[in-house]
């Protein structure tokens, strides 16, 4: 009884529910105040997978953020001391089906070994437990997700399982991939933060890609402060401590459509730096972003014809939107796809002259919160010129709009630079 | 009082709603019985607009339907007597504005004149009354309509509004337009018959098209009865008489991901007209409509990103979903469309020869019921091989599923076969 009632206690009843609006607070679990309970003695690693299994029995059967468990997970030893870990659903995980949100996988086997990713965290002393919903083959086509701030909200997608499962404190640290803003946009959605690694850090052996020179790794955690004990974790390095008054590069991004609450956001965030310090200025160069905007979907059609040929020979199993993605990718020439690529190194120069003195650009992480609806994951056009150039990029929560919905800033770094961005993404945090 | 009482009658209050089920049966308004009745002036084309006027009153706070009434519609004179129209917001009418679903043209003035098929229905007797809801620009992202037949559920797209329009019983008719599957599937999806003209059927002058080889007129009715009426009326020719025992081709279509509930009513209705003396043998080449279901989305897109060119220039206005489809379809070569031009004109040869002997094709016209939800209006692809290659197709409608969603039958004809085509839909209405 006593256990029933603690579970229920930090479960489904004990959400608050604010009058008259749709949003739910679910609190999120702060992976730094696990590690150091952990670290403590204060708890275990098997008390910590049982409070997430927990969680997730209470909280699932609304959020719908897993698609599976695995049944004994083996506690990963490392300086993440075992923490509970969720994979999204289109990364090898040893015991359980990569089945891609598709229905061409339902019958998918256990994948015999972990992606190369999932080893790395594992060596980090991170547990992976299970496996999270994406939506189809990590495009459009959502899946039951749920979001913890607003359940009749998208998570956002298409790494919707792993943005919820770390939103609603089931897990303190989940995995992600990002080819145009899968990371990006459930993290602010979910009002988490999110780091997306530069394209090319760590292998994607065992990850189903959907466009190779566009797909990097992400991850989610509770606060950027997380993140850069995650990532310390994950290369070995020290932490790093966080950057107080950074110098940055402010990019409204109104050509791309950012709603009013957004932008007061925005603004909002860069007076607080300011006032503290920072040094910000306008980007200078919206037709840049532009034209990246513009060649990144040619990339991506192209590549995902070519890299999910399977599955475009059986396109009638697939959603009418990833089937018209795989058609028209594969009517791209190659021409078309060299011309594209070319406008990305292009810009890659251009763009390394205009930051090389600023720790990092501040823009909006999307639009405006989440869309209404389930049936939609809402707009990546906010990632799509930085994920072109492969760029790590970071999200900052804690801001919503005046209906209590997230709201989320980004932060994008140099090649190479996620240390120095993670230590901006803190330093932004505190504002 | 008695007015108002009346409104109620035939308004929200009166309509039944199935106890345990999320459908609601909305009659639609037969159009027959309505020309039957003016003609023995038993009403008034008066009246007539007025029951549509409160018709709408009633019942579109609820379906969203329509996006702009014509204060004082002029009655129009012909065989159809002055019956009320309904005018998908892509087509001009005069003294409303053409918005096409899209924030890009919020702002659109009033259009001067109308687009020439609504001429030739206005010529027929038909009365526009006002513009319904599209998708954004009649590709997929949806508007704010309801399906009649079960308000949590889609009511398909792109001709979303005219479809629940009818299916509600706001109108008799409505006009709408077919590029992929924009007339077929809401009819389906609705529970109502429809009618999509041969490719080059009447000018589209005034439509704001999305891909011309491609683009079609459509119309919605509550049966094939109706259809026969306004096509004799629009046309000038005698109503074609029901053919209650064709010779058809029947297409399972199961390459395509039909649904239980669909095979299981293809079946029943073929079966039901073999015992009503047709002769119907399976369709023998699937392998034909896989190419033009994959020719198909290259010509669209190919063709979308030129046609809707300044609509390409400001993107960032659009959906993501209609960015990228325009953006693939920039990067889409002449060489490449002139290729899948090419399997679909080899394709039309091959089909004509299939079907020289045949009234129809006959076949599912959506892979199942509604989707639920409103945020995506479900899946072209059973029209898209005929919508290729230009073919008039009907709907007939009358089946549900197990839990009273209306599932929708395909009719296929030959080129400049709409005739022979709705005697075999008012003759397959029958069984």
């Amino acid at each position: 009884m006593a256990a029933r009632r603690q579970r229920l206690r930090h479960g489904l009843l004990g959400r608050r529910r604010r009058v008259g609006a749709t949003v739910t607070t679910w609190n999120p679990w702060s992976l730094r105040e696990l590690i150091t309970d952990l670290a403590a003695g204060r708890t275990t690693p098997a008390e910590a997978l049982e409070r997430s299994r927990s969680r997730i029995a209470d909280t699932d059967p609304v959020l719908r953020a897993w698609v599976e468990h695995l049944p004994e997970p083996a506690l990963a030893e490392g300086p993440l001391r075992g923490v509970p870990l969720a994979v999204k659903d289109i990364i090898d995980l040893a015991g359980a089906p990569t089945r891609c949100g598709s229905a061409l996988r339902a019958d998918a086997p256990a994948a015999t070994a972990d992606a190369a990713i999932v080893r790395a965290w594992r060596a980090a002393g991170a547990t992976p437990i299970g496996k999270t919903v994406t939506t189809e083959f990590a495009f459009f086509s959502p899946g039951p997700t749920r979001n913890p701030a607003a359940p009749e909200h998208t998570p956002g997608g298409s790494s919707s399982g792993s943005a919820a499962a770390v939103a609603s404190g089931q897990v303190p640290l989940a995995l992600g991939s990002q080819t145009a803003g899968s990371v990006t946009r459930p993290a602010a959605f979910c009002g988490i933060a999110s780091l997306v690694l530069g394209h090319g850090r760590f292998p994607t052996d065992g990850v189903v890609g959907l466009a190779p020179s566009l797909d990097s790794h992400g991850v989610f955690t509770a606060s950027a402060d997380d993140l850069a004990l995650a990532w310390s974790a994950l290369t070995g390095t020290p932490e790093p401590p966080p950057n107080r008054a950074p110098r940055l590069l402010r990019w409204n991004a109104s050509a791309l459509g950012v709603d009013d609450a957004m932008s007061a956001a925005l603004e909002k965030t860069c007076a607080n730096l300011t006032d503290r310090g920072a040094v910000v200025t306008a980007f200078p160069e919206d037709q840049l972003i532009a034209e990246l905007t513009e060649a990144h979907p040619v990339v991506m059609a192209y590549e995902a014809a070519r890299e999910r040929a399977e599955e475009l020979a059986a396109a009638d199993r697939l959603s009418d939107h990833l089937a018209t993605l795989l058609r028209t990718g594969a009517a791209i020439t190659d021409a078309e796809h060299d011309e594209a690529r070319r406008v990305v190194v292009e810009a890659d120069r251009r763009l390394a002259r205009l930051t090389e003195s600023c720790d990092a650009v501040i823009g909006p992480a999307a639009q405006g919160p989440a869309p209404r609806g389930l049936d939609a994951t809402g707009n990546p056009v906010m990632s799509r010129a930085w994920q072109a150039l492969g760029l790590p990029t970071a999200v900052v929560t804690g801001l919503r709009d005046e209906r209590g919905l997230p709201l989320g800033i980004q932060l994008i770094g140099h090649h190479d630079g996620e240390t120095a961005l993670l230590a901006t993404a803190r330093g932004v945090e505190g504002a």
